[in-house]
């Protein structure tokens, strides 16, 4: 696990657009350099830190070696996100809460108060 | 939402282990500098950049100024990770399949192959 270059090429608007375009299927480089009016040696140095980063991959089989994403790298940002994830189910959960009783329906369930938090509970989403 | 601010924040592993200690609960940036050998400037210095990225808040009120979680920009990730859940979640899936056929089990469902893919649930954990 390499969170720090993950996130790292996470910083980046183009690499994420670069990732949102992979979601649709495997590309070449010149296709991906398309939609951003960017040089393809620009392009490439976004892929170099994706790779890098271990966010995609790209195929040397192929001679127009196409690129894809890997998940291994997401799922350990997800893991991470494990830690945390009771934070925010649980404040939404009240704020969902709260919403309905201002709407004059039943809440969902009772209003968590602050001291219950550690007695609720955690967190992965259902 | 500020991804770019979020992740850059999350890319530096004495960043993520003042989470993982503010996960805890509230605390102050002395009890926070302690466990990082490192001096209060150090350490103000990454609670201003995870305060920028909107993951942590300082209380104004106690003159001891806790600090805690904000679960909005870690929300905002998991949201993010939504469009990317359904490669791991089906690979994982795959691979489960696979380890239970290779003990003799029967697999929980039947392997997916590469072609069927996009034919497969999207992504929500279950």
């Amino acid at each position: 696990m390499n969170l720090d270059a993950t996130f790292s090429a996470l910083a980046d608007p183009t690499r994420r657009a670069i990732l949102a375009r992979l979601a649709r299927g495997e590309t070449t480089v010149q296709d991906l350099a398309e939609p951003f009016s960017m040089s393809l040696p620009a392009i490439s140095k976004h892929l170099k830190v994706l790779e890098r980063a271990g966010l995609i991959s790209r195929s040397r089989e192929a001679q127009w070696r196409p690129c894809r994403i890997e998940p291994r790298a997401l799922k350990d940002v997800d893991d991470w996100l494990d830690h945390y994830r009771r934070f925010y189910d649980e404040s939404f959960d009240r704020l969902d809460s709260y919403l309905k009783t201002l709407q004059g329906k039943e809440p969902t369930k009772a209003p968590v108060t602050k001291g219950s938090r550690k007695e609720s509970g955690h967190g992965r989403r259902k």
